[in-house]
């Protein structure tokens, strides 16, 4: 898979086929880079995730899949950012989005980087795709809107600008290298979408905490009671974690993770539900402690807020991990600061990829009410 | 160790012996934070680290060490944005230095977040620190000086602004969990200081490698002519790997890395260099497997430009592993480019603290004379 790209680099203008399959430029069959790098407009060269425009035309390439967006999921951190940039106003974060893909070619925030991912309908699949999807296909996209051609036809009239699920009319291109999952059949596609958003989390969790199944480690999840985090939790648990720690804000979000129970309907799906505010960092590690009744193997990162990386890292035992899993991490904070205080901690940037994540997150979530309660109070919420 | 900040938390304000052993306060005998929390000014309730502005004067708490300076490292980072900052006139560059010293109490880039390190004598010893130094030891730091209270009494009047070595009198203070090294005697101390800012590194890149042995790793070093990227090829041998790739960016380092032999005198310090701009990941990626014969099972980011996280990424294998060392990584660029190309690497982000480091890279710098010429040249290049 490595060695396609390097292949094709020769090839960087190749022909897209017509939207009927017919060639739009006289070079049809002419393969695409798995990569994207053919739907880069500028800078010249990048990666679509790092391109200021990409080329979102709709007719595709021979190894493309066009599809017919029905919904888009923003991610937390740029939904926040947006929120705030234009004060909470519908309206304006409504334009701000429609601006973002119309002079970008996909949806990404150029504050925060990030983007969110979609579902829609499987429309046109080129003849050297290898993604096996069929036309009517219902899927969910796992690769990012950060680098996802996009374009928006129906102005958003439908959403309302108050949550980050975005009800939407458009097309988007998957690449040859790209990621899609079909959606189940057994829960709402906003449910689902929801879900596969944040499954690299649960999936990088159970890998780092089965590599350490004999320890019976102990696990803190910071943000537990969030998306990434209630998965990650039940992932961590499933994973053979002997305890764990659910961090959460306040008491709203104490409340709702003492009432989650695990998939057994036995015990909680965390074991100590811990109030802190994960910017504290002896706060929050010294609750942790307290709780666990000594620091964590693991920690897992999931709050979208900046400034959370010295609380993980003092919270974690000398030659254990720490997962950090939000977008509002910042690079320098967590190298300097674990240097800063003598921690021997092993810290990993979350990876949304991970083989099989997709299923392994809705098969938490078919099996662990507590988190697909959590989930569906979201949804709920949002639609009050 | 991990249990002492918390149980310390309680005596926030503890008070400082004089500088002859003598209180300041009256509450002589009260335990410093071995965090060094009693330091900070503000905001209050964060690490030094995250600090805005530390209390840097010179009487010490009981588990604390005053050092007398002789140099500072700023880091390469720090040092290349003051250089640009102040178009690289060396009055300014010194004057925003001693600005940034006299109103935050520690040498901490406020752009970049990073700092650097400090040589000096050992002053004054409080009875309760764990560090084992003698008064008149010549040591260098381990912690950043990102975090290490310090005040500079000279102007910098020995001080070109023309490299990130600075000549430097004043004093700095060690908290009880800080780390220091012995100066070694085999060596100018700006050899030792060189060598030991960059420590991390080999020593995670030679955990990381070891860890892999059996697999006969092909290791990547991106930035293979620098401090950190010479010796953590040299690691990466020492470590088990069978084919080591040296990326250096024009003809002059990759002639300088081509010279450079391994400490068997039998082989070169890398088996391949390849010249390449590490932020093109196509090119990058190109070239280390055209190199290599096939991708890079550790890829280790050493070269101080934004940008590399793609190519580094994308020059691994499946399964493999990136250590970002660079302090230009970004976190968002290092997530969603692994996902979006659909990599399943694992992605560390590089811990200057790793127990042994400042041992191994001082052993390296005596038994790899290829390693020493390129620090050397370093350094000489400097004083010309």
């Amino acid at each position: 898979m490595t060695e396609s790209p390097l292949g094709q680099r020769a090839g960087r203008e190749p022909a897209p086929t017509g939207v009927s399959g017919a060639s739009l430029n006289g070079q049809a069959g002419a393969p695409g880079s798995p990569l994207g790098l053919h739907r880069v407009l500028e800078p010249a060269g990048v990666l679509p995730q790092a391109a200021w425009r990409l080329d979102a035309r709709p007719a595709i390439w021979p190894d493309e899949v066009r599809i017919t967006v029905e919904r888009l999921n923003l991610d937390a951190a740029s939904f926040r950012q947006l929120h705030e940039a234009n004060d909470g106003h519908p309206d304006r974060i409504r334009t701000s989005v429609l601006e973002i893909v119309r002079t970008r070619g996909k949806m990404q925030n150029p504050v925060t980087g990030s983007g969110g991912m979609l579902t829609g309908v499987v429309d046109e699949i080129g003849p050297d795709s290898p993604l096996g999807l069929c036309a009517g296909d219902k899927i969910a996209t796992l690769v990012s809107l950060s680098l996802t051609p996009l374009v928006i036809t129906d102005a958003l009239v439908r959403w309302d600008g108050r949550s980050e699920q975005v009800p939407c009319t458009g097309h988007a291109i998957l690449f040859g290298r790209s990621i899609a999952a079909r959606l189940p059949d057994d829960m709402t596609a906003e449910l689902a979408l929801s879900v596969m958003d944040v499954c690299g989390a649960p999936a990088l969790t159970h890998r780092v905490v089965s590599a350490r199944q004999g320890e019976r480690p102990t696990v803190a999840i910071i943000g537990a009671a969030g998306k990434s985090g209630s998965l990650s939790a039940a992932a961590a648990r499933r994973a053979g974690a002997a305890t764990v720690v659910g961090v959460v804000p306040h008491d709203a979000e104490a409340s709702i993770l003492r009432a989650a129970k695990a998939g057994d309907g036995e015990c909680g799906l965390v074991d100590h539900v811990v109030i802190a505010d994960a910017r504290d960092p002896v706060g929050v590690s010294s609750a942790i402690q307290r709780a666990a009744g000594g620091p964590a193997d693991v920690t897992v990162v999931c709050v979208d807020v900046p400034g959370c990386e010295g609380g993980a890292i003092l919270a974690t035992a000398q030659g254990g991990t720490v997962i950090f899993f939000s977008m509002a991490t910042s690079f320098t904070a967590a190298a300097l600061g674990a240097e800063g205080v003598a921690a021997d901690v092993t810290m990993l940037v979350g990876n949304g990829y991970v083989p099989g994540h997709a299923e392994l997150a809705m098969d938490l979530i078919r099996t662990e009410p507590g988190v697909r309660g959590m989930f569906q109070r979201r949804i709920t919420d949002h639609q009050e």
